[in-house]
């Protein structure tokens, strides 16, 4: 079986000597109570929790998958008293609002608690996963009657939540969906449709499970202006507000997926059931952005978790298994052959996890500042900054950590050999898992069309000097430090570049649209190579700066990781630029007929 | 259900315009019987089978699995029945040589329809593809009672093969084998030991199955040089040839894999099993290498079987999926949304699939013409020519297509978004059935070393030259082609970078052998990518002066997609150049002690 050990010295690094999230939490309301010594005691009971309960349930779940049987749903053996004790824990309610019973707790912890919960049972994880986007979308849009009713159950845990947004016909663009509200007795509206792909839809996990669900009035406009949320449980509240008349939703069927199996990924259909309007009429959209955009987050740490599960189980198995000798001599004389990670290309995928693993955990780190400076901090210009900040890397920390993760977790695989294809080592399932990151809460080529369209083409680029501002001044400052000199002179260079990448794409995109479309993927994985450039440029400061003393060979790790990435990945922009540089004219020659004349006849 | 059709005009363009294969096959020894019109007839009955038979049996392999009972292992519903349709249609046979039954084709050709196979059913192709192998080492090395005895079964397909090398602590180091052979009676010996990961080896669709075992004599020395092979038959043939006693091997387990389930992968125990020597003693791994470089390139081609297979059910589902409006305007008006080719992104995707399945088509197909001078042609210049080219494609072939084999499935499952990820569309079938292609029969890795060690460094560059010379002189020819200019101007200064690169890798491994490691897989990458541009621009230009008639959209598609390759698939180049350039420095910087400090405690 699979190991796990939270990598909470990496996260002590990144927190408290990069960041300087003490301070960061001081400065919060409530954030007294975030004290390094409770931080650290939390991750640390989160970490237990993660890999004694969790993890021994991640490859029984996989196989065992889950079983609809007269509308009910069992999920995996385990995953219930796993549910119960996180439940008992608290877990659930560490960063809600005190009001509804919430900890209060930044969501920056809870996201380090996330990484941990996607690195040893991502399809356990996504129960309680999809109740945070409900609960975000009932405490920002939500009455009070609402929030007393649903709020508090999510908080607690003892109900979940679900985002019942896509229909057979319609994921992405979401203005065809056909699910119907028609307006019944007193605030209630009676909604009927099949929404498709619904995480955690039905399951026997919880009393009662909260839908949030897009769908359209009578006579609303077309298309996504005519969108509307509505709060619709599986079992009607009763006048206690415990789980009373069952609801006219349920599950018709659960999907064969690639991987997440244990998860219940489900066809649920809506038959008139009774629902409640949240926000307001039409503007349903706005509403699904607030609880999508923390998911995005979500599957972004879904991505560094299972680099992480991959890059520690591939590091054992690299010193383990003996298998050839070393190109320039034998290393272990003693044994039959040399552990393979004496190899110079096993050492590469290793370092690859390992660097995308450690850059992503800075990358979520950083933006999880930003979040909780959104979420809780006083209005302002910090807090605009912030605001744009975390919009901007928002798709970037979803796209860019999917689709690294899931480059990892292959090389995971391909450590291990041939034994990395068998179901056994646990090494493919990590893959399979990952697979639906970069498909889920919007596909990469649509946060790449949110990065670079909405986020920074609509803001005139304005949204990006922010950071690359900030990236230029660093630069600037460490000019005359010899020792970064390897990092901020390249660093420096793809920083320029990247502004002028996006004036050359801006300049096309206003005789041709399709350029932006173009460019998208490409820029988005250049913007996340160089935005993981600069965190690894600020820990090797951290690190040069504090060499010497105990923890002497973590820092010299730490340096030589972002020597690494600076040396054999960073390098991938190049390909990025120049695919950027090269336009649309390619993409959009071929008819859409001509497509296939090697084949159809 | 996923749909194909055999490529046949793909392959038509490149076998008849561009290699000129009816020369070729008319100069080789029997090629007359190879005439333009038997090959044409050839592949469109091999492209209904592939179509009618194997495909629907696909999806229904993957679910169902094989099962072991009582020792025996029961293939998936249908495999059998396919298996002798398959026989009884003189497959088998089609490339083997007439003294044993063959029908003495091209192996080239043979290759082709290889191509559909794996494109429909990998799972089932690997029943009679590992007997090709098996049937080469006895042809190779075998004598004539064995020939006569094994390979014209094989021949016929009336039994099928195996390649018996790996064991539980050793894959890509068969020097550590502990597989013994100990002499019995008359020739015979007897074999003990456990060998896993054996495709086919034990499987109910041929009467007899003929294992091809590595295992070590007695006294043998120690590590590669001490290894012997042996003919191991699963029933020991009678007097007449028939399968008479069984042996004593057996299958002890199925292994339980991410894909490919429609194959037996067994553990094989073999228990003082009778087998016969194979060649010289102590010379086995000579032999295996006969067996396995065959394998290899039918590895590679199971990389393009499956990514013509995934991109041309994603251009359907491309063409009929309707989400969001074309960035520029409306491009369907008369439907709710216009179909998703017409976004750009979508577009990248399905190009990249395009261009890598065309790419590897030509590539498979011009080393398939060295591979038919090496097995027939007559001694001489032009066959040393064909070895020299063979030996160095052959580690491209199997790694680069596939790698971007694997890309190219994901990209399927992408262009689907969340549909991708569900079984029923069999999208993430083609990702699982890839992903053992970058690990078997050498992993990539292995791949890289043998290109740059074995072939280029150890040749002093020779073997490389053969080949860039050729894409020199052809720059040379076409550098006055205003038509070709846009292919011409980067493919020669790519094909000078590469003579640069080597030399820079062997100047630096003379300090550091270290250093061929480090830069071996993305120099294979450089590689392989260089080599696919040469032919695109030979395609081009092919398609250049084709221009007009009535296939005139096929070579404005071709021309068209040489462009995309060109501009949005070769730039990767220079991430590989800077990364070959940056050696080795940073891969062997952390201990391996040091790696693992950000978790362990």
């Amino acid at each position: 079986m699979p190991s796990y050990q939270a990598p909470l010295r990496d996260m002590r690094f990144v927190m408290n000597e990069m960041f300087d999230y003490p301070s960061h939490y001081a400065a919060l309301p409530n954030g007294e109570e975030a004290s390094p010594d409770v931080v650290g005691a939390i991750l640390e009971e989160g970490a237990r929790f993660a890999r004694d309960v969790l993890l021994p349930l991640n490859q029984s779940g996989d196989e065992e998958g889950c079983l609809l049987e007269g509308g009910e749903v069992k999920a995996p053996r385990g995953f219930k008293e796993a549910y119960q004790q996180y439940v008992e824990g608290g877990w659930p309610s560490l960063a809600a609002d005190p009001e509804q019973g919430g900890q209060g707790l930044p969501p920056s912890l809870a996201m380090m608690l996330s990484e941990m919960i996607c690195a040893t049972n991502l399809a356990w994880g996504m129960y309680p996963g999809l109740s945070h986007g409900a609960a975000d979308a009932l405490r920002h849009h939500g009455t009070d009657a609402q929030k007393a009713t649903y709020l508090t159950k999510l908080v607690e845990g003892v109900w979940t939540g679900t985002m019942c947004l896509t229909e057979p016909h319609c994921g992405t663009d979401l203005g065809l969906i056909k699910t119907r509200a028609v307006p019944a007795e007193g605030d209630a509206y009676q909604i009927t449709g099949t929404k498709i792909f619904i995480s955690a839809g039905e399951h026997n996990l919880a009393e009662n499970i909260v839908h949030l669900v897009l769908a359209k009035l009578p006579d609303a406009p077309e298309g996504s202006k005519g969108i509307s949320l509505f709060v619709v449980p599986k079992f009607l509240p009763d006048a206690e507000g415990n789980p009373g008349q069952r609801n006219g939703v349920s599950c018709g069927s659960l999907e064969h997926k690639m991987g997440i199996h244990g998860n219940a990924t489900c066809v649920m259909n809506f038959d008139g059931a009774t629902g409640y309007l949240v926000g307001a009429p039409n503007k349903g959209l706005a509403c699904m952005f607030t609880m999508m955009n923390a998911a995005r987050l979500g599957v972004g740490i879904q991505g560094l978790g299972l680099m992480e599960a991959s890059f520690q189980n591939s590091l054992g198995y690299a010193r383990d298994r003996l298998q050839m000798r070393g190109l320039s001599g034998v290393q272990a004389p003693d044994k039959a052959a040399d552990p393979i990670i004496v190899h110079p290309d096993v050492r590469r995928m290793l370092l690859t996890q390992k660097a995308f693993a450690e850059g992503g955990r800075m990358l979520v780190l950083y933006t999880a500042q930003m979040l909780d400076v959104v979420e809780h901090g006083a209005a302002g210009e910090e807090k605009e900054r912030a605001e744009t900040l975390l919009g901007l890397l928002t798709p970037i920390v979803k796209a860019f950590l999917t689709e690294v993760g899931f480059e990892c977790t292959n090389e995971g695989v391909q450590i291990f050999g041939g034994h990395g294809f068998i179901k056994e080592w646990g090494m493919e399932q990590l893959v399979r898992d990952a697979r639906i990151t970069r498909l889920y809460e919007g596909t990469t080529g649509i946060q790449a069309l949110d990065l670079l369209g909405r986020k920074v083409l609509m803001s005139q680029g304005e949204s990006l000097k922010v950071f690359t501002k900030e990236i230029h001044k660093f630069c600037q400052a460490e000019a005359d430090n010899p020792a970064l000199k390897e990092f901020i002179e390249p660093l420096a260079k793809l920083n320029a570049q990247w502004g002028e990448l996006t004036m050359g794409i801006g300049m096309k995109a206003m005789q041709d649209r399709e350029e932006v479309g173009a460019a998208s993927v490409d820029y988005l994985m250049y913007s996340g190579y160089v935005a993981v450039a600069y965190l690894f440029a600020r820990a090797a400061k951290q690190a040069a700066s504090a060499q010497g003393g105990e923890d002497a060979a973590f820092y010299t790790a730490k340096l030589n990781t972002a020597r690494f990435y600076y040396q054999r990945l960073l390098p991938r922009t190049k390909a990025h630029a120049a695919m950027i540089q090269a336009g649309a004219g390619s993409l959009m020659a071929i008819s859409s007929e001509d497509f296939g004349l090697g084949f159809e006849i």
